[in-house]
């Protein structure tokens, strides 16, 4: 046998079973878009009519300020009172705007950049309720809960920026909610992080706080590890001021941005599927426009994602076929345009922990990851359309993303890997593939092995007590939860944060 | 308002919410194939080295019946005895073979056309256990069972044709299980079938069975309603004696075949997926080649499916990332030689049905669904790594399909449904989309309303008993096999084939 095939003693079989893979054969980052939803011809028509919206539509409520600064670059004000975009404004919009830029971690091994085909699971809930780890029932959110979950996060690879999942239900007034919501990210993790500002008044003592985390006042905007998500038009066609007003704080102290559309199907937006796409990408070309009227070239994350209302109900569906669909045809149109695409998938309207979850999540995120969204937002610990977060979902999506990743990582088709000599070498000597040290090499190289995932056979499972995910993911959560208390910040930082603000976490 | 927008009454709007959808949004046979894993570079390389493979390393262990057949068409024998296939002669089985058929259902209503780029999910399994529906544990598989899967998957859309997805294993004869297993499929349904012939000598009994049902003499071989899943080549390049007599006994009786390759990578086939490829690939072009040797252009479907191991224990994982990549990479494979594709995907590796059972059915089904597989086996109720079938799997599944088919018939691009004019209207006229006729007809037109997934708000789901989709589902089988008891043979037909056949299944 030559040395490609020689085999492995017993005892280098077990060594080599039992060693941990040496690395992520699938880390986060990996490339999309193999998957096009959209043909050329499709692309260009709802291109075109999100610019015929913008030009002869135009956007409504527009603030006074803004207003200002758009008319200086280029839009017009109709007999309506609403502000229109020429067509070559957008353009130079798009031209303009930033292409690929870093995320930031506190941690800079954890930045991650985001643009090009790259995609990275994170995500950007607000759920209300949490799926309590007890009673296995929701109840609502607490700031107890955001602390729990942003340290759990904190040890799961595949959540690429953490976005605070949950409200703190309990802490009643907006100023302190979006200074406690900060201060569960500093203390819990060093990933990118990004947050919501209800005001604009509350971006500036907000930055205070993270300069002392990053070691001192103007330090924070220098290297931004925060980015805010924001939601400046309200579909259909028109903006909210309160959210303009957060968008000019942010651009003021170097706090990149996600600029939110979140149509929905049917209720903000038309139901036809390729009028939604139009006006959901004519309201985030808005968003863009107003940026570069700002400050060109100013990171903001194109985030396009479409939603869907169940029109029988009322109520919104975030793990529908047509919510793949959409977002995935969302994520081929921005990244088409060049521009940096959001979107939100692996989301689902199960309560439980259940088949239906694993459907929904499955089916929704690999759609929005093949279609290449650069950050896909919503993607870990979310349920019940995304009412609910649930710590057990956040290591089971933790998973799924891995094999996502691995489906996207695709097949590196080389001399080596076609492994014609082997494959004769194998046929004509042993029959089999099975211990040789290529086959080793590529197990350790390109397989992904899950850790929640049961493999076994229905007896072992039986005898093993038939646990399901949920169970065990529950055991994985209870061990996580007691082990894994950073403190991110240092004793004087925390001293100093509780000094000038009015933090309800114990210390 | 322009009558587009007229607004429905409150009378016309709840009968338009209770109408039942009109027709199906997303019916099987939608077009896959906008997902690419491999570049054509890629695709070249790979068969290049099946290829290669074929004309120099070639098949061992042909049966001298087949070996004479296929010398007569060019292929020679080496100095090993192993039969070489030169690469004129692959594409000569390639050009002359059927590049779609039907699958004709003994309803010709419930007949599908098999090739280009539809997608259809079947069944294809042979599991041992069933999940019982009262203990939630595996037990073995009965003939009782194969009816009532049978019966049960009658009701279902989405399994588009009907393999035994179980072994009646208290049926320990392989002749009688051969025949009991043809007469499950023929009384509970009419859809188009398919079964193993354990031995080439069961073919000509069960074809007179066949033509009882199909209203005499020779009638099913005028119009085949049932297919024969047939593995004649054993891994790694060689072929099965038994599999090849049988193929040569469905091709005298006109019965199109699926010619399976089930390779396992990192056992009888590469680790690495590139080698692995090319080795499925020619093993499956093999069987292509035979076919074409004994009857060119008789129908097959060109099946390669990769399967994956564990190589930490050895054991088949049907659930992985690795399995959904190969899967759709042999899917697009297939389809770009023409070659009418059958792949298995919308496996789990799950016991329970749980988180883990939707995730993988998820991410595996969507991956070879955008690939184009047009039959994709082992789709609905299996679990346990084909171990297993569960009732409660079918109906989830079914369901599962729609939303997939739904996201494969992608969005139409049209100037109606652009809806330019509309949008304008209803951002200038009532702010909203809601409870528009056009809003309506793309409802009505477009969107797949689930019936087990629940979409409600929490606290209604717990006030409903906190149920999880594996309750919904049994709930759902339960009243199916209550009132769906169909007869597809007349009791002339039934009685003649008792007094011809050992049928163990009471009158």
């Amino acid at each position: 046998m030559s040395g490609q095939l020689r085999r492995a003693g017993r005892k280098e079989r077990i060594a080599l079973r039992k060693a941990k893979p040496a690395f992520d054969p699938c880390p986060p980052g990996q490339i999309g878009g193999a998957y096009k939803p959209l043909s050329e011809a499709e692309l260009n028509a709802i291109f075109d009519t999100a610019l015929r919206l913008l030009e002869t539509l135009g956007l409504g409520e527009v603030p006074e300020r803004l207003r200002r600064d758009l008319e200086a670059v280029g839009a017009k004000s109709n007999a309506n009172g609403r502000v229109c975009f020429p067509a070559r404004l957008v353009h130079q919009a798009i031209d303009q705007s930033a292409k690929t830029f870093a995320l930031h971690g506190r941690d800079s091994a954890r930045s991650i950049e985001v643009g090009l085909n790259r995609v990275h699971f994170g995500t950007g809930g607000a759920a209300v309720q949490t799926l309590d780890l007890e009673t296995r029932r929701y109840r609502p959110s607490t700031l107890r809960d955001l602390h729990d979950f942003t340290r759990l996060q904190d040890t799961l690879t595949n959540v690429s920026w953490y976005t605070r999942c949950c409200v703190a239900t309990d802490v009643p007034d907006n100023y302190d909610l979006d200074v406690n919501t900060a201060y569960a990210l500093l203390r819990n993790t060093t990933k990118p992080v990004a947050t919501s500002f209800t005001l604009a008044s509350h971006v500036a003592p907000i930055v205070e706080m993270l300069d002392i985390a990053a070691g001192g006042q103007g330090r924070f905007s220098e290297r931004p590890f925060l980015k805010a998500h924001i939601s400046p038009i309200i579909s259909p066609m028109r903006f909210g001021e309160d959210a303009v007003e957060v968008v000019y704080e942010c651009i003021r102290h170097n706090i990149p941005m996600s600029c939110i559309t979140a149509a929905q199907a049917g209720a903000t937006a038309p139901a036809t599927m390729a009028g939604f796409l139009a006006q959901s990408l004519a309201e985030t070309l808005a968003s863009l426009v107003m940026v570069h009227a700002i400050q060109p070239g100013f990171p903001m994350v194109f985030s396009n994602w479409p939603l869907v209302v169940d029109l029988r109900t009322g109520a919104f569906a975030g793990g529908s076929g047509e919510t793949a669909l959409l977002n995935a045809a969302s994520a081929q149109v921005s990244n088409w345009l060049g521009l940096p695409s959001g979107v939100a998938c692996s989301m689902t309207d199960a309560k439980a922990i259940d088949a239906q979850y694993g459907m929904e999540k499955g089916l929704t995120s690999l759609a929005a990851a093949l279609a290449g969204g650069n950050l896909i937002y919503e993607s870990s610990g979310m349920t019940a359309s995304l009412l609910g977060a649930s710590f057990e979902a956040f290591v089971l999506d933790d998973e799924m993303h891995s094999n996502t990743y691995r489906i996207l990582r695709g097949i590196e088709v080389s001399e080596e890997n076609l492994g014609y000599e082997a494959i004769v070498e194998s046929v004509l000597g042993e029959g089999h593939f099975l211990g040789g040290f290529h086959t080793y090499a590529a197990m350790e190289r390109d397989y992904f092995y899950p850790s929640l995932a049961d493999r076994s056979e229905p007896r072992s499972w039986a005898e093993g007590g038939a646990k399901d995910a949920w169970d065990r993911a529950h055991s994985k959560v209870r061990d996580l939860l007691a082990t894994h208390n950073p403190e991110y910040l240092t004793p004087e930082q925390d001293a100093e944060i509780r000094t000038r603000f009015n933090i309800l976490y114990p210390a």
